[in-house]
């Protein structure tokens, strides 16, 4: 046997997949005993996406030997389509196999059961430094979500500019110009409050239809953390329900102004 | 008079068309002292649908004489959706006239009528011999409907096999072999509950997307009965909300392994 | 200043600007001390949008002296997605200005602001003579909406009939010939009643894609009356959720049969 993993709930694996559609096409999973990662540029190199759901996140993790699962994302969207929201979910991958299987079964003897062929996908996996951002933002991602949307129908480019003020978004365009200003809240749920820490105030600029995409992921948690540094990439991260599950970032190179 | 027809809810005749619409176009509505009865191909005469409304399915019916009453299902379907969930629905045809009238009316005072063209349809009248199947199951409408779009995504062509283990579908593709396994179980309503009788176990193969036509008409009723005999079509019946009112019939023609 | 309008709820403004969407391009948003007042024909000729916002639909109002506003329809309802259910809106413009601001609040620290680049239109305001219908009808709103989408499936042209039986909407077409009747009746809530006015009984026609287009403000309010006179303009006139805050009115002018 080589991989054997139980998620409680599908629904974690599925909003992981979900959240990588738009982005990523055939990825490797890597598995090894601290759990799975998946690491991804999207196809025009300006954006990066990261995964790691630890071991931690599953009922049951067993991984002999660390093996990379290359899989297509609407392939496995498709199977995950298959759970319900109260369904759990087996992952098992032999030795040398060349499928991947991954059995589903709800509290009413219902199971579903695929057995996935595996891709060779060509990959080598980044080390990300750690970054001290000059400003660290956590919003609720529905707003984040709301945001994007809103300014994407204005132009295609956004500022985002984090200060001890809040957090703007800016964009223009061709009707005219619009920002939207979140000003630092406590809320009722942890996940209702906008904060920042601003070591120094950054603007920057950024193509807006990534966040687009990014802010797709807002089902992962109720929360989302931006991290802003002059001329770095910015960074949107989503914690996998909770931080000890793991966690879904986005990198997004910044546009520089000529 | 001809025909004098009232249903307490157009809701059931609604239902009834829209369950048909997938798989016919032009169909007669075969009426007589028994009821409404409905028989059609589809244009590949692989399926075929066959309908009855019992007399008793109607707060009140009266049918002088046998008539067959030609209609177009898109263009009944667009009078029914006229009709509101508690709409009571009078179907009136004069003796010879070349339209039907439908007259819905609801409880706040709106009356809308409907002369429907009839048309001049050819077709037989079949004589489905009474099958005696090796395996007769019984699931939740809803499951059957969403095992068939689950595995639809994976192939064309569903094996289904019944024994006493249960009701095993299974699909196989390009990206892998996928099967959903119905365990017999008990439920609180019985419409959740998964029954099996075997007289002997049935594996057979069929076109998918037939099934997926079929299973939309789980809006009938809250279980679906599927019958399997070797080298036999496949039925799959609903009762119209409960087996007095009626019922309707799917059959589907196996596809042989070469 | 120019202009400074507050709205306690940014939606009012948003259903109006959603009301004239399908009918309405460029517009002219004519801003007096009375309010702001619009006035536009669709693009054949044949229909008439009229809205009136009085002044005392807004928390607050000043307007130094009369402008016109040129505004896109279409840009000004992006803008308006931007809010929320609650919050509240600013409108501003500096005299001589060529943008117009908007800037919406909720209270949740959230500011949205959109500096909109004005057009120059060109107008010019008709005045509609009061008319003495000789039929006046009050019915809900949603019940319109649903009489207009029901029969547009048979036919183009709907002949609407008032008369102290009630108020019946008739279509003829390829598939034959149907009819809505709703008869006057009392409701638990206003907006629910079915009355009539009847001086002389009406009957006229009308093409029925406009009042298709018509209905869909009855989000505004949850009643619409209709007023009919022989060989007069139709009007379709909703109130702005209270008609104290102004009104929406459409006219249609009649089909004259050859």
């Amino acid at each position: 046997m080589g991989l054997e993993a139980h998620l409680q709930h599908a629904s974690l694996l599925k909003k992981v997949a979900e959240s990588m559609k738009d982005l990523c096409k055939d990825v490797n999973f890597d598995c090894s005993e601290k759990g799975i990662e998946v690491q991804c540029m999207d196809s025009s190199h300006v954006a990066l996406v990261s995964v790691l759901l630890r071991e931690s996140a599953f009922a049951e993790f067993k991984c002999d030997r660390p093996v990379s699962l290359g899989m297509n994302i609407d392939s496995l969207t498709k199977i995950l389509k298959m759970t319900s929201a109260n369904d759990s979910l087996k992952i098992r991958h032999q030795t040398d196999a060349d499928t991947v299987n991954f059995q589903c079964e709800g509290s009413d003897d219902r199971i579903a059961d695929f057995d996935l062929k595996l891709m060779q996908i060509e990959s080598e996996h980044m080390e990300i430094p750690e970054q001290h951002y000059k400003v660290v933002a956590k919003l609720p991602s529905s707003e984040f979500q709301k945001v994007c949307r809103d300014l994407k129908e204005f132009g295609e480019t956004i500022q985002i500019s984090g200060s001890k003020e809040g957090l703007k978004f800016m964009v223009q365009g061709d009707l005219g110009s619009g920002n939207v200003m979140l000003k630092p809240r406590e809320g009722e749920k942890p996940e209702e409050k906008v904060s920042l820490t601003v070591h120094e105030p950054v603007t920057a600029t950024f193509a807006l239809r990534y966040l687009v995409n990014f802010a797709k992921a807002e089902k992962l948690c109720g929360s989302v953390e931006l991290g802003l540094s002059p001329d770095a990439p910015l960074l949107v991260k989503y914690d996998l329900e909770t931080a000890d599950k793991g966690h879904m970032q986005f990198y997004l190179a910044p546009k520089i102004d000529e």
